[in-house]
């Protein structure tokens, strides 16, 4: 059986156009964020407004998230907005790096403060000098704690969940009695990003080492996620840094050893923002709109009743029932609004990103039947009503998979490897995606690179590199994949 | 069968005293916050930081309270941390209000901003500014947004939980087509923080309409539910406001009425902060320590082996065995430290106020039989093992229900009715709770009364007010509760 996805009388009242996303992919971006009313620009420049569809698809990835967080053992905390501007200059490095992007509070209740108060960038200070308090012996070790909270960095520009000043994410700080401890954890938090961003948000990534050049400004080491977006640019989408004990120094975070020497913890922190919805908008939405995996979509199936004819309340009837029965095995939303058109509510929640409609009129009524038409990747179909538990969750899984599978594809097909910096310059130029090379690691060949290309090495993988450095020539250290980025 | 609760040589070690709940009402509570790890004082005066045992406390407060929003419609979303200036000026009781309490960010990204930021002391303003951009006709209404959300009010003293300059609370936020409707909503939403600190904190409340002179900034009516705490104060726990169409008015929030009119809509606003893990604390602890209601208990049972002699590792087995069953039916905690005693657990768990201890020793094990503890109202006993996933849950019951009645009990007994400005005087001095009487309602015998006795009127009720005014003679108009507040 099949049926037309709407009759054109059905159309005549949807209007919300989106720009090609092909043609015009930032204007198609912005116009699929405001449109599925993700997010809204608000009266602060650089600040959104996330709005309750996006908001509760961030709901959605903060437990994901946070699941894998405490299945590890870390536990949630919060610790305060302000930092003094003495914390932040403890760090040489750390201030250097966040200094230009604070904004600072002077004053308070009436007056002027006599230290201004930095809105947090980031906590690694103000959670080192807790730590500091709180470490005293090995057996306090190690401290696991993340944070969810807004933080701050000024900005002029404004891509909703991608460049904003405020923005939501997560923090997790940990302390540690030993380097490789230190190191295992820093790791461990990285392959959970991954299993976050390619299960739950369906985007393959890209994992491994960070170059010295965008390291977080006080780690030893920093690894990250990026994944490939459909321009062609990288999307960094989550970091996790091996501290060393460069903020146990500055912050004194010291313990009494096992062998009764007192020594410097080493810490970690790694985080994620609200950035990773931007990214998952640019990698599965369409023409149409948006498309979300099923896993972060605040509603997986929509129920369009199809209320004509004599039938219209049994119809009704019947979808009520379906929603309510599959409430139990999906996140459903019942769509029995009267002064829309099947037609309309088809556009509008594709547009908002629905991974599976179920329609059912009077002549599925009549065959026990509804049709189920997922909103990528994959036809309209009839299936039985009576079989719809095992069904739908099946429908959804395929989906997942789909989007998934899709974007592997994509971001296999995009990356490409050159052997001289001219090839790199040429692949970068034509957008081909991440163009991977070995290179020598010096900030000499780093700088030339940037400089000839306008790509930054987004990350260095675990390969043996074999072969000159694409940039110099000489011996090659590492496997890098540059790209521009976001 | 019955067991010391802690054999004499098992404490030696346990040094965490508190002082005494009755004669040194503050230090006590300080103290139960520092040392039950619930918070810890931070290097910005004025701001806590929230330790994970007691963020994991809040967790469970937004969680039944988010669960109530969502079961009646309301959806979540997320405004801007930053509000311009002009904004909080527009409505003109609210600058009044919150203008001397406000942090302002004056610098940014290394410039001076030309409009200074405000630090959101509370978002109706703003949000007012975005339902303004959204709400077009009476189909986009009601609208019944809630936001999860740090805010700032600038303060010197700081007492954790209770009064400091930032806090975490949730703040709604609703537009509607008619007064009745806000009205409405306001009530209902005093009826769900009622529901929640009653059902689930285990504190029983007054709930109502505030005077005049303790009405938010803006508000045409606001709502109040409040607490008494031990010391004879009053705790505001939670309110909810009816706003008329100031902010419409303010914020020009306008929709197109089904008779082609244009209209300006009818707002509400309401929120709780983590004050209500403050009221909690205060409520239901003891010189042991805190006592937490089990409904936000981060861990509702401890398991605590007790592992000396030849069976100890069946002991440890059947423990850990107990612990994985338990967590089904509750939130379970093992404490299979070996270095220290179990006396010294039991104090520690005690201090953290864990609602239901379960020992189980080589004696017990002979007997499948464990220990049931309870932290306040109720003996210990033995129970089967075979019965715990029943008994348990029971238990828990019985000791959520303990708290509640124990601290109705306390309530009731201090409520005292009083026909007189001098009785009035002499309760409030003698800290007797809350005092009841009936009053004309006017600014000026609202002053008088705070003049003379140093308390303030906390609820009106719905009940009929019968005689003359306590402070004027004139007729009453309402039934009025007093109380110094926190």
């Amino acid at each position: 059986m099949s049926r037309p996805a709407a009759r054109p009388e059905d159309e005549r009242e949807f209007v919300k156009e989106i720009p090609s996303k092909a043609e015009q992919f930032s204007d198609w971006y912005t116009a699929v964020v405001l449109k599925a009313e993700l997010a809204d620009y608000s009266p602060v420049r650089g600040c959104i407004v996330v709005r309750p569809y996006g908001y509760a698809t961030w709901e959605l990835i903060q437990q994901g998230l946070d699941r894998r967080f405490k299945a590890t053992g870390h536990v949630n905390a919060y610790f305060p907005l302000f930092i003094p501007r003495s914390f932040l200059e403890r760090e040489a490095k750390h201030v250097e790096g966040f200094a230009p992007e604070v904004a600072w509070v002077t004053r308070g209740g009436g007056e002027e403060l006599n230290e201004p108060l930095a809105v947090r960038p980031t906590s690694e200070t103000v959670i080192g000098h807790m730590y500091a308090r709180w470490i005293r012996s090995y057996r306090d070790l190690p401290v696991l704690i993340n944070q969810w909270c807004n933080v701050v960095r000024w900005e002029k520009a404004t891509r909703p969940f991608l460049r904003t000043m405020e923005f939501l994410w997560q923090e997790g700080h940990t302390a540690h009695r030993t380097a490789e401890e230190a190191e295992a954890e820093a790791r461990q938090m990285l392959e959970i990003y991954r299993d976050f961003a390619e299960t739950d948000a369906a985007i393959p990534v890209l994992s491994g080492r960070k170059p010295e050049s965008e390291k977080f400004p006080g780690a030893e080491r920093s690894y990250t996620i990026e994944a490939l977006m459909p321009d062609g640019q990288a999307l960094q989408s989550g970091t996790s840094h091996y501290l060393g004990q460069n903020f146990a120094r500055a912050f004194d975070i010291k313990f009494l050893d096992s062998d009764n020497t007192e020594k410097h913890a080493y810490t970690t922190s790694w985080g994620v923002s609200w950035r990773v919805l931007g990214g998952t908008i640019m990698v599965h939405g369409d023409d149409r709109g948006l498309v979300l995996p099923p896993a972060l979509a605040p509603f997986q199936v929509v129920v369009v009743p199809i209320m004509s004819g004599p039938k219209r309340d049994e119809v009704l009837a019947a979808a009520r029932d379906l929603a309510r029965r599959l409430g139990a095995v999906a996140r459903v939303r019942l769509d029995d609004r009267t002064e829309v058109t099947p037609g309309w509510k088809y556009n509008d929640w594709e547009m908002r990103g629905v991974p599976l409609r179920l329609e059912i009129g009077p002549r599925d009524l009549a065959q026990q039947q509804v049709v189920l038409a997922p909103r990528a990747g994959g036809g309209k179909r009839p299936a039985p009503i009576s079989g719809l538990e095992q069904a739908v969750p099946a429908a959804l899984a395929e989906v997942q998979r789909g989007l998934f599978d899709r974007a592997k594809a994509y971001l296999d097909a995009h990356i490409v490897a050159v052997s001289s910096l001219a090839e790199l310059v040429e692949a970068v130029a034509a957008r081909r995606g991440f163009v991977r090379a070995v290179w020598c690691g010096t900030d000499a060949c780093d700088q030339s690179i940037r400089k000839a290309s306008g790509a930054s090495p987004r990350v260095i993988t675990e390969e043996t590199a074999d072969g000159p450095c694409v940039a110099c020539g000489s011996p090659a250290r590492d496997v890098v994949y540059f790209a521009r980025a976001y």
